[in-house]
């Protein structure tokens, strides 16, 4: 892991940018650090880390009042990395048969979707190992993010991540709700109702598919990047239900 | 309004039984009462309010910590009320229906919920006047409860009523989903995923069809009486957030 610059935010917060290899990252840890902090993913967007700051790094303040550190790494192929062109061609697909107004193909979903989880899972793994290694850090992990497909995999292979905030609202290939049942940690899945590009029923689907016995769903208004900050409001009282 | 019993309980909260005409009620109020203090109103469920009284009450007391007074009347028919013939043979074909393991059909959902939604409104009304001219009483009004039917109903037509938490559980006769497009009030909806004896998709579709801006949907894992403490929380924060 190298430091390639920090600062304090006007809340204290001090914010580390990062490379692992050659991902790039963002670290943020709480103001007053007498004791480690439990540490929350923030998984960014695929239109990639820097173009989703704000939102990431509001979180991440939030998330330091109740006294947790997060950390954001960016996704293979996304937000300047080297593009994955099994993914941009499956993009130009689904692109195609969004603008014939037809459905997309599972099999573009799977090639948009599966490559990108494939890579990015064991990068958050690997982030895991570096960061957990930090004295200022400790488990349990959250994981929060975007890309459901990424947050199910993960909940279900790492045991480290203890309880996972997702979001619905990108396709979703068909392997994943198999995935889905082997998940066991708490989950609080947040579905913006009124999002026209998502499949409705296919968030709905992957949230029965879960396996764990806590899971809760909170569907609000406001279209895709609208969610309320009272949802917010409540994503945090789930972490800090399980993490603190 | 007539009260039969005060008492007050170990929070210090204030309970009177009353009747009101024949219908029978209770009234819970913060044991500070310096102001006036915001109304919610507890519906029962049709098992009646003796029944469903640890339940009421402990909302109630949670209510009493926000700062607002609860008060809940038994359903027409319900808990010792005279029965409703029509309601009580629709009951009686709904159990058939059930017990001969298929759907019940439209026409007895209609004759089970319609009378009791048409009965069980005006009740409510009446308690309204007649509530907020005590003096520790006053506006805005939630309500809470179950038969989502009747909350849909006064949620469109009362409007002393702003903001309601209703539990999708019962069924839904087909013309209330066309009353629910009319209701505008913010709704916070508990949907108990799990609940077997419950049709999800007729919760999730009348869910959709509230024309409610703000309306959000919590669904959780417990069956049909299991809502988790932190589900009741999130309605609660829901309250204050439009009553306080």
């Amino acid at each position: 892991m190298h430091v390639l610059s920090e600062r304090r935010l006007d809340t204290g917060v001090l914010e580390r940018e990062f490379t692992l290899g050659e991902i790039p990252g963002i670290l943020w840890t709480p103001a007053a650090t007498s004791s480690p902090a439990p540490l929350i993913l923030l998984s960014p967007p695929p239109l990639g880390m820097r173009m989703a700051y704000d939102r990431l790094a509001a979180r991440a303040r939030h998330a330091a009042v109740d006294g947790f550190a997060s950390a954001a790494i960016e996704l293979p192929g996304c937000g300047g990395r080297p593009l994955m062109p099994v993914v941009e061609q499956a993009r130009t697909a689904m692109r195609s048969a969004m603008a014939a107004g037809g459905p997309v193909p599972g099999e573009v979903v799977d090639s948009l979707v599966l490559p990108l989880v494939d890579a990015a899972v064991p990068e958050w793994q690997l982030a895991l190992d570096t960061l957990l290694s930090l004295p200022e850090l400790r488990g349990p992990v959250g994981f929060s993010g975007g890309v459901i497909s990424i947050g199910t995999r993960l909940a279900a292979v790492e045991p480290r991540v203890r309880a996972a905030v997702l979001f619905a609202g990108s396709f979703i290939p068909r392997s994943v709700f198999e995935e889905a049942r082997r998940v066991a940690i708490p989950l609080h899945v947040l579905l913006q109702w009124d999002d026209a590009g998502n499949d409705r029923q296919a968030s709905l689907d992957l949230f029965d598919a879960f396996g764990s016995e806590e899971k809760t769903l909170h569907a609000n208004m406001g279209g895709h990047t609208g969610v309320p900050a009272f949802a917010g409001d409540a994503a945090r009282q789930f972490f800090t239900r399980h993490l603190a």
